[in-house]
């Protein structure tokens, strides 16, 4: 009878335990579920004309927190070829004010800082101030989806237009404030949008091209992993501003790759300027980020450009993206290590045995450009004729494009390493033929020009 | 009184079921551990005079059977740029008869066979029958260490420099087995092996300058990892014969670098022969795998040769090191998809993708190699003195060496894929401004040269 009843009570505190301790469980997956549905509890009603990150911050406290962490401009954003200091990049490559002679470039041509000051280095920028520009610079610099609807009775394509249309000083009058949340979210469920008519033109070439896809919009037919490229590529890529109307067009009906777009513009017959020096019609390349990024190892294998330039990082029994955008170099262990099973370290130098191989390749393909410049201007100053010249010129322009291709995308050609060493490489190949064609010109005032530049 | 009966017989059931089961499970780890041990009981006694392969395959015949496989030479063993065919490579690039002219790789070049084919083709090349060769060919194409000892008394270094120093016929007498199991394996103990004083010395001297360690010595020093890429290296390399006694040497004294090489080669003002349409002093790179391949990812993250050439496979219970050495691209389950989650059909694709824009750049380069040439040779028959050809000498000893190493270089650039890209922009370089150089002579025959070659 005794053991019995010693029975009764083991069972009876082994059943309270459990009790107890399932519980305990119970409270925490409870209050952790509510620390996460805190996040999301609206305490602002955000809507279409939300263009004040801060009124999102009240609801996104913490992607607001990285957010305002794109404000940064010192030390702790710089790697060894960027950053988010304005520092000039004519300063540190004078070759550059050669190779953009008579164009805004050669005026200005600083290295871009954080997202929070897009609109503010558009203002102040050289190039604004002394040369007058469209307003469709704000396509990417100012949040302009109120602007583009109002403009457009509702119409965002035709608000778009006529706000590129628009002399620059006209249209930010328009804008109040640089790229914000409501451009690549959507105010009601937060899901990833495209709002750029610039991309969604482009895309949808592209799309028709490459794949044979009618009619292609990123908003419906693409995956949320596309998502987190395509609203970078909003803006981060290669563009133009066609001569009817300035409207943001991305050159990509054709292709992805520089040849392609190359022939894109040579179909049309475009070009930005003639060059000061030597009066060839000329290419500028933006910042073909999206482009490049194609063409790499990392997009092959599925990662977006979120993955390492807006990681997860945790906050509390909370997932974040980081909307500290930023290089991954300085975010090695969220970035990288994730996927990379090695040191910090070891992955930025990695990194950066790609990027001074591939600026290496860069000066020398600057050189080769610059060196054609410089024959083809003796060349006319010793009488050719731009018909003798024509060659000369088509050179000029396909090897500038080329580096300045690479010089313009930011990531010093990590982003393609291969690509990118294939493009200095024609441009090289491209220049020195020019200069061949040059100097073998018959010219009447002088016979012999003088010799290589190297 | 029936129900515990019952419960008795159930229990003596379970206990009946269990036993069977588990004697069941021992056997068949008995069976499995047997056979696993079965492949490594001496058949036969291997000595440091066993030479022949077949023997070596008594005791190891699954490793036999993937060695005696590289003797195919079909269509199984192409890829898109390579395989074990003997092509010749002239016919399918003659831009390769003006780069060698004058030299005994304008005679005959062509793709290399499996290992099994090494000794043979050395044999039966044109080079060797109709340009007298020294016995240093045989350093890498035959299975030498008995030959080696014999002829130094025991001193292998000693030996292979006396083998080095015969005419090859002479030295031919001596081997009788190509490239075979005793040249990278311990036939007490079956651990990789060095055998090559060619990388020895090589090393030796690369690890004083590039680590600051002295008399480096692989087969004590370095891990079964390294091991495993040094055995490849023995012989997958650039080298030359030195002048005075012809020892087989890699020229690594400086770094493994296609600069470093130059600059070695440069040093001691060495030159594979004089180029027979210019006659400047020029080199011809070998197959400089494992220098290339040390520029690269794979290196970089720990990945032996033996891993992707060499790749593990399953026989039975066994675990089997492929000995069919050969292009992963024909074994890309077990060469790539062990470490890359992907499908066959994807990794075949990214190679490709690297090797097309690397054939796309190394036909750049030739093409600009090989109109330098032109350039060159014209200027001589317009009257240009070998005083006023110095500089254009130099390029084209410089581009000629940086297009022939890519060329010679067994992956096509995939071993390191900016790397090649970057030597190949370099040879553009180099040889379009050779030609401006050469094109910039006052010569007195001629005032102009002919116009560009594009």
């Amino acid at each position: 009878m005794e053991s019995s009843r010693w029975k009764y009570i083991a069972i009876i505190a082994t059943a309270a335990l459990a009790t107890v301790l399932i519980a305990l469980l119970l409270v925490n997956i409870f209050t952790r579920k509510q620390e996460a549905r805190q996040a999301y509890v609206a305490v602002t009603n955000l809507t279409e004309d939300t263009i004040e990150p801060a009124e999102w911050g009240k609801n996104f406290p913490r992607e607001y927190d990285g957010f305002k962490l794109t404000s940064s401009t010192g030390p702790e954003t710089r790697t060894r070829y960027g950053g988010s200091e304005a520092f000039s990049k004519l300063d540190q490559d004078p070759r550059l004010k050669t190779i953009f002679a008579g164009y805004a470039f050669a005026l200005d041509y600083r290295e871009e800082r954080g997202h929070a000051y897009s609109l503010r280095d558009q203002d102040e920028t050289e190039r604004t101030k002394k040369k007058p520009q469209p307003g469709s610079c704000l396509h990417c610099h100012g949040s302009m989806l109120p602007a583009w609807r109002a403009a457009g009775n509702g119409d965002i394509q035709k608000g778009f237009e006529a706000i590129c249309a628009m002399p620059f000083k006209e249209a930010r009058q328009k804008v109040t404030h640089p790229i914000g949340c409501i451009d690549c979210h959507d105010p009601k469920t937060m899901a990833l949008r495209v709002t750029r008519p610039g991309f969604l033109n482009g895309i949808k070439a592209y799309m028709k091209t490459a794949k044979g896809i009618d009619n292609y919009d990123p908003n419906t037919m693409a995956s949320r992993q596309e998502m987190r490229t395509y609203v970078c590529g909003q803006c981060h890529v290669e563009y133009y501003f066609k001569p009817e109307g300035k409207a943001v067009t991305y050159p990509w009906a054709k292709g992805l790759k520089i040849e392609n777009i190359e022939a894109y513009y040579d179909e049309i017959k475009f070009s930005d300027w003639k060059h000061g020096e030597t009066g060839a019609p000329v290419l500028k390349a933006q910042h073909p980020e999206f482009e490049m990024f194609n063409q790499g190892i990392h997009s092959r294998a599925g990662v977006a450009c979120a993955d390492c330039h807006m990681p997860y990082k945790r906050e509390g029994a909370m997932k974040v993206s980081d909307h500290w955008v930023r290089s991954p170099l300085r975010n090695i262990e969220r970035a990288c290590l994730v996927c990379h099973p090695f040191s910090a370290e070891e992955m930025k130098a990695r990194v950066e045995t790609i990027q001074d191989r591939n600026k290496a390749l860069l000066d020398r393909a600057e050189e080769a450009v610059v060196a054609l410049i410089h024959d083809i201007k003796d060349a006319k100053e010793k009488g050719a004729t731009d018909e003798q010249l024509a060659p000369a010129f088509k050179a000029q322009r396909s090897a500038q494009f080329r580096s300045d291709f690479i010089n313009a995308e930011n990531s010093m050609g990590f982003h393609a390493p291969q690509e990118a060493a294939r493009i200095l490489a024609e441009s090289i190949d491209i220049a020195r033929q020019g200069q061949l064609a040059v100097r073998g010109l018959n010219l009447a005032n002088a016979p012999k020009l003088r010799a290589s530049t190297k």
